[in-house]
């Protein structure tokens, strides 16, 4: 089964690129999962007909990559979920992070409310326990004036964990990644409202109530991304009055 | 500007990858393009106070998750997305490639209806000429019996592009992933229906049609779905005749 990306340096690959292609191709034809220890550099290096310092430069890509972790004194192992990187379409570096903000609240309020109400319909006890202790630790958070963006991100996954669907739960971090740029930016009240709408889409998936869930998840992002705007406006009128 | 995302070796974080995350920094808070050349090794050792090793060894890092990239004999300069790889879920790791392809239909049963919605009302006419392009170069790939995966992801990344919104052309990528698997696995009843369903949707979106592009598109996509399942199916029969 061929992978489906193509490779970035297609063209003029180096030697340890080929030898990182080569591994990663090793992992997937083997299933190597990350309980497996990888292949010794010089096995590797047997295998692959390149030199130990090439198999090396490999394997350094790979655990850049997150393909590959080195656990201390243990050795060389297939990382838990290889090749997942946070920041994985580099928005850090995105000029305008405001206009990212905007543009992932217009995905939010699509894909959210769906994610809400399946999850409403196909959450199992065990889920719902998860989701149960998602919330309670973003109300921790809140309650004791921590910054509690990190756990606000972490109970939006665990709703899209309920959905049982293997990618949604990989999208909700890239998503919403404005989060934690937003939550420093505004004041207490979005905070008693993030308490009042989290309550609400808890209470809606554990009442198996599709249609209150993706009604109360758009109430929710349709307020964050009003106070955005909001803040979006503020800071461009105090441009225009500088300028 | 805190960047939202954590650090995934929060604890015990080498050397090389501290050096790697201040030379991230600068490229953030410089608002460094891929029009500028990095600082040389001596001088990123001088700022960071670091060895040029250490340096060395943070800009092969940066390299391998595409932040930076070498140009030969020209230095090393920031990549034109940085940050953005390929396969940046790590896919071609997961066990069922077939679960995987579902799981991709039911996301992209949501989103893209709605994104060839917006693309429609909000194509320029510079956006409709690369469209029609992008669908050309579909339809001369499977009248010439090529593999026409890439460039059918690509005619989806186009309509992405018609609606202006910075993050949902990147996700295309992401959730047409299954289409290289899929193409390889059909026949050729496929290739018809794909060349009328993309020459429909491309009409809609230059009628302006938001309705008809979503209609066109769920279709489509239905369509895809229906056959994946049928070939889940298949093989599902396949391994219960031979067990």
């Amino acid at each position: 089964m061929e992978p489906a990306f193509e490779n970035i340096q297609a063209k003029g690959v180096t030697l340890p690129e080929q030898a990182a292609e080569q591994i990663s191709k090793l992992i997937v034809e083997q299933h190597l999962t990350c309980e497996d220890k990888l292949p010794s550099e010089f096995e590797l290096a047997e295998m692959l007909g390149v030199g130990r310092g090439t198999v090396r430069e490999g394997v350094k890509l790979l655990v850049a990559r997150n393909v590959l972790e080195i656990r201390r004194g243990k050795g060389t192992y297939i990382a838990p979920n290889p090749g997942e990187i946070p920041d994985p379409l580099g928005f850090v570096y995105y000029p305008d992070q405001f206009r990212l903000a905007l543009d992932l609240a217009e995905i939010r309020l699509q894909m959210e409310p769906w994610v809400a109400r399946m999850a409403a319909e196909r959450a199992t006890a065990e889920d719902l326990k998860n989701l149960r202790e998602a919330c309670r630790v973003v109300e921790q958070d809140i309650v004791a004036e921590r910054d509690h963006s990190k756990n606000d991100v972490l109970f939006h996954v665990a709703i899209a964990e309920c959905t049982h669907n293997l990618v949604v739960p990989k999208l909700i971090p890239i998503i919403t990644y404005a989060i934690t740029l937003f939550v420093s930016l505004t004041e207490s009240r979005l905070k008693a409202q993030t308490l009042v709408d989290h309550r609400e889409i808890l209470d809606a998936v554990c009442g198996q109530d599709g249609d209150r869930a993706a009604k109360t998840m758009e109430r929710h992002i349709q307020y964050n991304k009003a106070m955005l705007e909001e803040l979006v406006a503020e800071l461009e009128r105090g441009k225009t009055a500088e300028g």
